[in-house]
């Protein structure tokens, strides 16, 4: 499936409305299943999947490295089979099977507590101590010059390859520590996008990003700042606002918080010891 | 709780780094029960909460009116009880209790599904074909002049008054068929503001929204959509783009779809013939 798809559609301005072709981005739901068994639907832009369902099961804690995972891939139509949930293509169930002898059951209850808290935007888990008690803070040495922040931005954008298109999707970047761009990913969510680079680092081996700067296109939310710190990436550059909790999150996980990267312009909300004045 | 909270923070341009007070937007997670059952954990910014979770409820489909509702209260020290789930206040558990002779669990096995069915940005559905078979398409002959689009967004901006503190929040607006702004509602969730906005009207017995249309800050998603016509509400208006699958469903549900709502331009996605050239 491609990530934009194009749709006739009418425009008004001050003139007559006219009929055009648009290029629309894609949203459509992905069914992550572990061992055939489904966990959660996301709603997400197609690409990347696999990538998708590896950064989601780890950065909610279901999966503690890329080693958990023995094989990631689209379930064919018999897998489907009684389990189908009607989802409009195979594409859009992806099935990871665990490396032998790791269970999501087995591991302290994980799978239970998931399915029994059903909880939108905090995925499965009830409680923001839950997830305090299971990341420790990190102590990664890591800084940078405020000249790399300054041109973060900039590379986030011009990368955005489908944004430019259709203006609706969220990126998440991924810049080493001179500021160089190493991965980016566009998703209709802003978590898929996250979940999707760092889903790609846990496959390439690359976890944890203890030298490294993620970049989100919007907003820092406490989910963010929290997947962030299950992958050790120290610090968090976002072109908007952060909120109240994911600032106290990212100064409890001694994580470096910052909103408003806009230009040669940024607001430091947690731990400034890691930005360095040239 | 208030919706904002000031916060020192370190700011940098290109001159020597500056130390401010800036005004944070709070996110806080709020756990729905119904009948002292956990629901549900949203992260929102507080405010409202009470319309938000009779929003949520409706617009899940989990109660089908206003009526549906005895009660609405957060909860007290003695509720919370060994359900508390450690929350920062019992300011962020607020428990429905339904109307005599009502039951989530008897109504359709609706809880059952919803937990088990445990879905992130689905809040609980697991396919796309069970949010459909819910919907009845609208037959609403409501419809508007296009200078009644054209001035929705600037009145939706004047009347977001957190926005302006922090820059980080998502707003819903609902207008009259004159484009007059009845009610509007922020909140660090995209999904939270449309809630708040329906739950109010939902309390305030003003649902069907036959004669309205809604106005978000940001894009028109699926699930945007799913919410409006759970509330008949017969046109959004978007200020950002809008996805496939959100113009699917408004196609399906004979709901006008508009995007890109600036100034004197706006893109319709669907069922255009709501939109009146003057």
């Amino acid at each position: 499936m491609e990530p934009t798809s194009t749709k006739l559609i009418t425009r008004w301005t001050d003139t007559e409305p006219i009929q055009i072709e648009d290029e629309l981005v894609v949203e459509e739901p992905l069914e992550i299943r572990v061992g055939q068994q489904s966990l959660i639907v996301v709603m997400r832009t197609p690409g990347h999947d696999f990538e998708l369902a590896a950064g989601f099961l780890y950065t909610e804690s279901l999966i503690t490295s890329g080693d958990d995972i023995e094989i990631i891939a689209y379930c064919d139509e018999e897998d489907s089979g009684t389990q189908s949930s009607g989802l409009s293509s195979l594409q859009n169930i992806v099935n990871v099977r665990l490396t032998e002898g790791l269970d999501l059951d087995a591991e302290s209850g994980w799978q239970r507590n998931f399915h029994a808290n059903a909880s939108c935007g905090l995925c499965g888990k009830m409680t923001i101590e839950s997830v305090r008690q299971q990341v420790q803070p990190l102590n990664s040495g890591f800084h940078a010059n405020q000249g790399v922040f300054y041109k973060l931005n900039d590379q986030l954008r011009k990368a955005q390859s489908v944004f430019e298109k259709t203006g609706g999707l969220h990126a998440a970047g991924l810049f080493d520590e001179k500021g160089e761009l190493l991965i980016i990913r566009e998703d209709i969510g802003r978590h898929n996008a996250v979940d999707k680079v760092i889903g790609h680092a846990l496959l390439a081996d690359l976890v944890p990003l203890e030298q490294h700067i993620l970049m989100v296109s919007g907003r820092a939310s406490f989910e963010i700042v929290q997947k962030a710190l299950f992958a050790r990436i120290p610090i968090i550059a976002a072109v908007s606002a952060a909120s109240t909790l994911a600032v106290d999150l990212a100064e409890e996980g001694n994580l470096t918080l910052i909103g408003f990267m806009r230009g040669q312009s940024m607001a430091v909300y947690s731990c400034p010891e890691r930005v360095h004045r040239e």
